[in-house]
């Protein structure tokens, strides 16, 4: 029995959105499934101490080209967000309550928000724009807003974010594979040879 | 007439060190020269703020496991140094006074610089160490114990590291190709497509 990917990530990645638009086709190839892990990159870099890179001189002007051209090379649709990076808190909680009642549902909801900010532009740090895409995955909005205000919801999405640290994510994607890390999209080749080959 | 490619490193990188031994062919292929421009990666962290991966929490975990990863994804023979990282200024000095006598020499010794400290394991930040390894390319040891407490080869080293942060250069590798930067040996596959086609 082959265990699962677990897929970490944080809503304001650009490579975690590149990520997410391929992990589900290179894990079924490989009999895998995915478990996906929204998590807060923002409590990751209070444990590593990394500055988020886009403010970094020199680093920050890279990332901004890097990304769009990496989305281009993946032919990926993008459009850098006006807004960036936002705090995902939100649509985190969005997450985590809804894959409680719907765990396939909350991968459509990963899918919606992803595509929300990085081809919609809208703004995902806003509660209310959370509460519309969840609307658009099929839930009621009256129940979004109620989830996103409960206390065990809030509960639940810091244990998620802790246990995300806890196995070692620091960055977006942070994909885990039979105990075995890699960070970053570029790092699907190795991933993929892992999954058709094993350990190397 | 096609431009050079720009291949901006830090002798203590184990990226730059597996870029190293891929660049050539690669530029060679798609009928390019590669202009070696080592430099310190410490000046850059000055800039950008970063710290040195191998010192943070979680990051400096994984790094160590993806270096070796990466150099067998890569099937290049690698060994983590035992001192790691380590400060390269006496080898970037050795370099830059080489290159004024013999540029293809240069390219020579930085890839005995990279051998000796990610095979052999030997610590290049001591400066006696440079001088063996210079020697071992065909060097007089005197010449060399002269040139790296020659002040002119040492303005001439920080104006090399100047130029490389002036180009955008925050890691390594960082390789800039018509203007185009890519950072990391992990955008091999971009390079190769920008190579082959163009702008992308």
């Amino acid at each position: 029995m082959s265990k699962a990917i677990e897929f970490y990530f944080d809503f304001t990645s650009p490579y975690g959105y590149l990520a997410a638009q391929k992990i589900e086709a290179l894990a079924a190839k490989h009999g895998r499934s995915v478990n996906w892990r929204p998590y807060l990159l923002g409590a990751a870099f209070k444990v590593s101490g990394a500055s988020p890179p886009m403010t970094m001189p020199l680093k920050g002007d890279y990332m901004r080209r890097d990304f769009e051209r990496s989305a281009r090379f993946h032919s990926v649709p993008y459009r850098q967000p006006s807004q960036f990076p936002v705090a995902t808190v939100a649509a985190c909680r969005a997450f985590y309550w809804l894959q409680q009642k719907n765990p396939a549902q909350a991968v459509a909801l990963a899918k919606a928000l992803y595509h929300a900010y990085f081809r919609d532009d809208l703004n995902i740090s806003d509660a209310e724009n959370v509460v519309k895409v969840v609307a658009s995955v099929g839930c009621e909005a009256a129940d979004v807003r109620a989830a996103l205000g409960d206390q065990a919801i809030k509960d639940r999405t810091r244990a998620a974010v802790d246990a995300a640290i806890a196995a070692g994510a620091f960055g977006s994607p942070y994909i885990a594979i039979d105990g075995e890390p890699f960070w970053g999209v570029d790092r699907f080749e190795q991933i993929e040879r892992w999954l058709a080959q094993g350990p190397f």
